[in-house]
């Protein structure tokens, strides 16, 4: 291997490191009218009037646009495609729906006007909490649809049996607050639209595909007369796909104007798209030696007041992650009077591992197995059968806990107060078909086309990729996503599945590339393609290496007038039905402050499978990104709703992102256990390392002070009054305001 | 055949017809800097100063830019490569040469400004036509570079000896003014930089790749760095190419806003690229059969002081059109103190044939044999030798002059002054190497992909091309042309061969679709690929359509999480090294009005090979058009200069395109002899009908009144004047002002 494997910087590093990366709210358009957005202050209402003459008074207003002025078919009172809500019509259903937009000259005097349009609201009952929506007498929140939106079961052998007959039976509730996405850009759109009813829309989306298909069915056009550019992405994990599109397109061919939303940050907290509250009742059965007899789970996640909570995919995940003969899961969604749920990063599965990765540190600490050795006796390899009978494809997770096995850290002396955990995550893996082009240029370079949003670094990795099959340098080669109107077919960025499918397009197409210069050179040279190979910029015959076309030369031999040769132009379009799963083993150490409650982490060790690592330092950032994450997650973050629904964590003073000094040395091991259909073997990395730390977090946090936190996120406060309960302690307060 | 042969409206008529295209000038970026151009007043002078003082005084003005504060390397005082040449550098060679460029906040303000700045120019002797540049003692246009500036020469047999022994000998002078192509957009180019170096550049461009690594030589960039986004071209005629791009990019990348280069009428007609003056001497000598025995041609071709006329494809051509066994051609260029010659729709082959088919037309007249019937006799067709050795390609203008021959207009009786001419135009026909992509949708329509830009209604042939392969409607096929970061590979929108190479491209990809969505709903269906078809929103069994699957169901099943199936992305990349000869043979009948001058044509029917017709009703418009400049070029239009190199024509007032009453009914006969290679057998268009209308109407002159015209165009003034002169008209003045 002469390119993938190595460490190499980012493509992307630089625009971004000096600040000139362009983003959604950098591209301005002469013309633009800027939008200001009015959310709703009232979780469930009905809208008596709206009084936009104060904002239309304004120097500098054009208009206030409300569902009035948008035509009937955009007015649906109960929507569940988020693409197809535009703005309120009668009613709110949540803090932060959209109800009126001021369009307005510049984007100062569109934010001003837009706080001078007053909404009479008749409130209604609100549904502000995932177990009030299971209240026998509660509200619907979407009219006739029940609150328990979508369940999903599955069922294995007899698990009342197995819990009856068990040596050891662990069985818990656990919550996890809501958590936001914490993406430095907040939510932008450019719409433009031309006089033949044409839109293009620069979005910082991670899937351009599926935003066409989602504005081209909102706005009834044709998928044709819809082109996404898509945007530099300034964070998304998860939570870019369509949210302003569809308004903002219908607005730019209405006003015959580029039309800018651009939301300000409480906007963003307040009406996007979070990961959900989850409570998981879980419980675990196992022999005497160890063996899990039984699982049961009980699953509910809010999905808000639009569907498209990880309810599914937790609930696989639940009876997947562990070979268990007797399995009853339950998993469902809920709708709230909140915003929906989005995807954020493994969805759902964080919150998963925060309980069953807790019960089978308990299920060890009662036989006294190692937390590794217990994992290792139970947990899903390849050929095992997942919840829904699927069976697992070749992955082995038993490779990460021989690692941590035998990792310094875990065997290390503990100071006081100090404790060590464990925790594992998997993931399924997703896999998706895919195309790329690879088209030779005049200066001999090589330009790769995909359609794939780089959400992660997919760019640097598929630069590799490319490098590595047509036998050059990275430097010479270009991956380029071209707009929806161009682009090859590529999925959305979500389900780390870029490299696992992209990437196979694009060693198909940077291949082809190379037999057509091989081709080329050989006929030029007098030689089989066989007896040729490609330095950086030639091609030379093997072991007569002054015998050589320059790639600038076989260009030319391609492209030319009355050229016998077709230009140089790989081709890439591949299938890949078996999914690559992925899977990591996170140890974490902690020193916890009996005082006060705070848990400072002070030792950390990522291990994690990725199949082939195409660039070590990009997946190490990863790996870094996703346990910083994972740690606020379990410590710091939570969207903390009052019982008006009304969000209390809406800024990031209120809503704690870790800070830089809180991230600890992160060490990752990279164990590369090759996926059969990976290119090069590689599997996902993006997600599965988030799942972890929570967990791991948790474990330890009971090593240090043995006490078993059951919410997350693990503030302070809740650590020290879990020790204080423990203890019995006397000065210990009534837990008032634990809404997380 | 479905779609092929279907006269089928354009897809870009409706926002053309409507006003709504976008051309450059109306693409406006926020924060954009308007440049006003100074251009040089003198046709050659040494510069002593620039007074830039007022126009920077002016409000609104950012700066002004002369080559002073231009890179070292942009300075350079002899550059054959237009595209390396920024603003003038202590001289200029030309009136209209740009000197300095205003930039300011409106365009107005740029062209007021531009207006204030003064030039102190030290005037040097000027070169200010052809014939002067071959004096002796000519001063050098460009030092240190012979005014002959290139030179071709074909030989074959003993000519002296053929012209000596023949039965008649015809052998004249002949002069055709230079023209102007005449498009109704004047030049424009946006340029808009990013901090990191790169360049996007929005120009209406006839050949993408071309510019790019025009721009990036020019600026030395990487060709990576430079990405070109063609604008919808409002006319080009072979004249949009590189010119004012490198330093619209410069100014962008140095200015680090986005910067617009508008040319007025007047500096089009001053600075741009126009169809060189041409100085023509031919002979023909033939036996008394009408045998042509021996042909000689010196032509000169003014090249103005940038090289790019078309001497070469002339004297190419001369000695190529008809088979002759004895030849001598020289062809060459010459440079004068104008600006430098560019394309012009069939370059150089319009003047030639206004010379060598009168020539024709003496000859049959000197023998009493039909003008149709010598041409028959004589003209080359595949298989015959051209004057460079190389063989003619399969085609036969014979079928045309047999169309010709029949048609009742040829014998139609004539009124008084009233004549009928023929002449005969032919082209070698280009060949290029192309690529092409073609994707399934969402909604299962396909989109082709490709590099080229629609300067004449390709993108509708190719349309009806995939249409034809895929199998299904035209409406359910889109043609984009991507950018240069993207596009599949093209060469140039010139030499008439779009269709013949891009059209081989699509085929293949189009093809290779259908091949993939018939695999795809064969599994479905459990049929063989063989046993379906496809309609226009369907694959169905042969014999048993309601076994059927959608297009949209089969892009469903090659586009999902999981799929087992690739997208459908089909692939096109072809090399075509065998061209397809064009060829017409065009009739006209004028009636001429002995006391003015004045010509009216009152009859015209243009024959053409077109190999295949794929539009017919897009043939037509392109021969219409063809037509129309035709008889402008030979009746009206000419570029007229002092003697001190001033033009004298830079207005639609002064250089009289036709109007539309002036262009009369014209009957188009297609004539389809396929092409080997050629796309279902197509062959090029848009070129060959420029070639004869200017000898056509020259030999109905001649028809008409017994006067041969020896000059172009054949303005009325020219026509009294070569009747007065022939009948000895006592009134006839001296020839003061015959500059064209």
């Amino acid at each position: 291997m002469r390119v993938i494997g190595k460490r190499l910087k980012r493509p992307d590093s630089r625009p971004k490191l000096t600040g000139h990366e362009t983003y959604t709210a950098d591209i301005r358009y002469a013309g633009t009218l800027h939008g200001g957005l009015v959310l709703s202050t009232q979780a469930r209402a009905r809208i008596r009037g709206i009084d936009t003459s104060a904002a239309c008074a304004e120097p500098g207003v054009v208009a206030v646009v409300t569902a009035a002025n948008l035509p009937e078919w955009t007015r649906a009172d109960e929507v569940a495609d988020r693409a197809c809500f535009f703005l309120a019509h009668q009613r709110v259903a949540y803090v932060g729906q959209p109800i009126a937009v001021v369009l307005a000259e510049d984007a100062a005097t569109a934010e001003r006007a837009a706080d001078l349009v007053t909404v009479d609201y008749d409130p209604l009952p609100v549904v502000a909490h995932p177990l009030a929506a299971l209240e026998p007498d509660a509200p619907t929140v979407r009219d006739g649809v029940p609150n328990v939106n979508g369940t999903v079961e599955y069922h294995r052998g007899d698990v009342e049996a197995a819990f009856a007959s068990a040596a050891v039976v662990v069985e818990r509730e656990f919550r996890a607050a809501g958590v936001h996405q914490g993406y430095l850009e907040p939510r932008a759109v450019i719409a433009v639209g031309d006089p033949t009813g044409r839109l293009t829309i620069f979005t910082p989306t991670q899937g351009q595909f599926m935003i066409r298909s989602a504005v081209a069915r909102a706005l009834r056009l044709n998928e044709a007369d819809v082109v996404i550019r898509p945007s530099t992405v300034g964070g998304g994990f998860g939570a870019k796909y369509t949210l302003l599109e569809p308004l903002a397109g219908w607005l730019a061919l209405h006003f015959g104007r580029p039309i800018s939303l651009v939301l300000t940050r409480r906007q963003d907290f307040a009406g996007t798209t979070p990961a959900p509250e989850a409570l998981l009742r879980v419980g675990i059965a196992a022999d005497d030696e160890g063996t899990f007899t039984g699982l049961r789970a009980d699953l509910t996640y809010d999905t808000g007041y639009f569907s498209h909570s990880p309810y599914l995919l937790a609930g696989l995940m639940a009876g997947s992650t562990y070979r268990v003969a007797n399995l009853a899961i339950v998993s469902r969604e809920v709708s709230t009077n909140r915003a929906g749920a989005g995807a954020y990063r493994a969805p759902g599965l964080p919150q998963l591992a925060f309980a069953l990765e807790t019960l089978v540190d308990e299920v060890a600490q009662a036989l006294g197995i190692s937390a590794v050795e217990l994992r290792r006796r139970n947990v899903a390899v390849g050929g095992d059968p997942m919840a829904d009978g699927a069976i697992w494809p070749p992955f082995d997770a038993r490779l990460l806990l021989d690692a941590v096995e035998s990792h310094p850290l875990w065997n290390a002396p503990l100071g006081p107060d100090e404790g060590c955990g464990v925790a594992l995550g998997m993931m399924r893996g997703a896999t998706e078909s895919a195309s790329a082009s690879a088209r030779l240029n005049p200066d001999g370079t090589l330009s790769v086309i995909v359609g794939s949003i780089d959400l992660t670094g997919t760019t640097g990795g598929l630069t590799q990729i490319a490098a590595e099959v047509f036998g050059v340098s990275p430097e010479r080669i270009s991956v380029l996503t071209a707009p929806t109107d161009s682009a090859p077919h590529s999925g959305v960025t979500g389900g780390s599945k870029i490299i696992y499918t992209v990437g196979n397009a694009v060693v198909q197409a940077a291949g082809d590339a190379r037999q057509q210069v091989l081709a080329i050179a050989a006929e030029a040279l007098e030689v089989g393609s066989d007896d040729l190979d490609i330095d950086d910029e030639h091609v030379f015959v093997r072991g007569a290496p002054d015998r050589m076309l320059t790639l600038r030369e076989v260009y030319a031999r391609s492209v030319a007038i009355g050229s016998r040769h077709a230009p140089v132009f790989g081709h890439g379009n591949v299938a890949n039905p078996q999914k690559g799963p992925t899977s990591a083993v996170h140890l974490a150490r902690v020193k916890v402050d009996r005082e006060t409650g705070v848990v400072r982490v002070t030792g950390y060790v990522a291990v994690q499978d990725v199949g082939r690592a195409i660039n070590p330092a990009e997946i190490d950032g990863q790996i870094h990104g996703a346990v910083a994450q994972g740690i606020g997650w379990g410590l710091n973050e939570g969207m903390l709703y009052d019982d008006d629904g009304q969000l209390l964590t809406a800024t990031f003073m209120d809503y704690p992102l870790l800070h830089g000094q809180d991230v600890p040395q992160i060490e990752t091991l990279i164990v590369e256990n090759p996926a059969p259909r990976g290119p090069f073997g590689a599997r996902g990395v993006g997600e599965v390392p988030i799942i972890p730390p929570a967990a791991a977090l948790a474990n330890a946090i009971y090593a240090a002070t043995g006490v078993r936190l059951q919410a997350m996120p693990m503030t302070a406060e809740r650590v020290w009054r879990a020790i204080a309960q423990r203890d019995q302690h006397p000065a210990l307060p009534p837990d008032g305001g634990d809404r997380g």
